[in-house]
């Protein structure tokens, strides 16, 4: 399965209001290279595995696998993890026809906060709330792996 | 779960006359790390999806976890793993009370054929095949991690 998904910074907590949904997400990898990205999720009570590739030179879009496992091994495999396990909770949102799931990071990723839109084709419109800042679909800062290794605490530092 | 494998050099090819079953294997790598590999295999018309750990101080116990996956899952899986994927045929023979895995590789890792039996405890004993050659249990060149990075053919090159 291929997805298509555009990213942006978010600039206020307004969108907490609209939220119909939310879930403590912990994460870490078992493989954070970008070509081959494999990562292990709990997020509520159950337990995923997904596997990303590379993107495309748009950078819109990635192949992207992924299985329900049950939260008992998702722990067991979370310690295998590279350190640097994400904490964060993501929200969701309706905007028009589409869902944005919004992800406000904790510990080492305090201060960051990330709103993600997936689209049908890399053509498809939508509608964007006021709290939608900059987009950064293409800078690989913000993937999640990268973030694992290289927490936004530290990019000031940089 | 844990497993308890030992794992030895093969000294001729007698092992194929007493063989109930073979099978042919592609698998790769995601992770080759000793710490976290995660293979991608097709055996026979199955895939699976295979996650280790490092083994332990003995070398014999090392966490593991296996889900069968679609064999068209892991075929675009496949593509996306490290270069190196390993070739081989593996054959199974019945030993006393335990069957022992053979298996002989292709490729780049051609004249490697390594046996491996699966334990319960660490002291349980087994029945010894005069096939079966030198320990090789704690030498990590026979993980078929390393060797999809540094096959057998290269070896007397070093």
């Amino acid at each position: 399965m291929v997805e298509i998904e555009r990213k942006f910074l978010v600039t206020s907590n307004a969108f907490k209001a609209e939220s119909f949904t939310q879930n403590r997400i912990k994460q870490g990898y078992l493989s954070s290279v970008p070509e081959r990205t494999v990562r292990v999720r709990i997020k509520g009570n159950k337990g995923f595995l997904t596997i990303k590739g590379i993107s495309n030179e748009s950078g819109l879009t990635r192949f992207e696998w992924e299985k329900e496992i049950p939260v008992e091994e998702a722990e067991k495999l979370l310690l295998l993890c590279e350190s640097g396990v994400i904490d964060k909770t993501r929200f969701e949102v309706r905007s028009g026809n589409h869902i944005i799931e919004i992800d406000e990071f904790y510990g080492e990723n305090e201060g960051l906060i990330l709103a993600e839109i997936e689209l049908k084709s890399e053509t498809e419109s939508y509608e964007k709330p006021v709290w939608l800042g900059e987009e950064v679909t293409n800078d690989k800062r913000y993937y999640n792996a990268y973030l694992s290794n290289n927490p936004f605490r530290n990019w000031a530092l940089e």
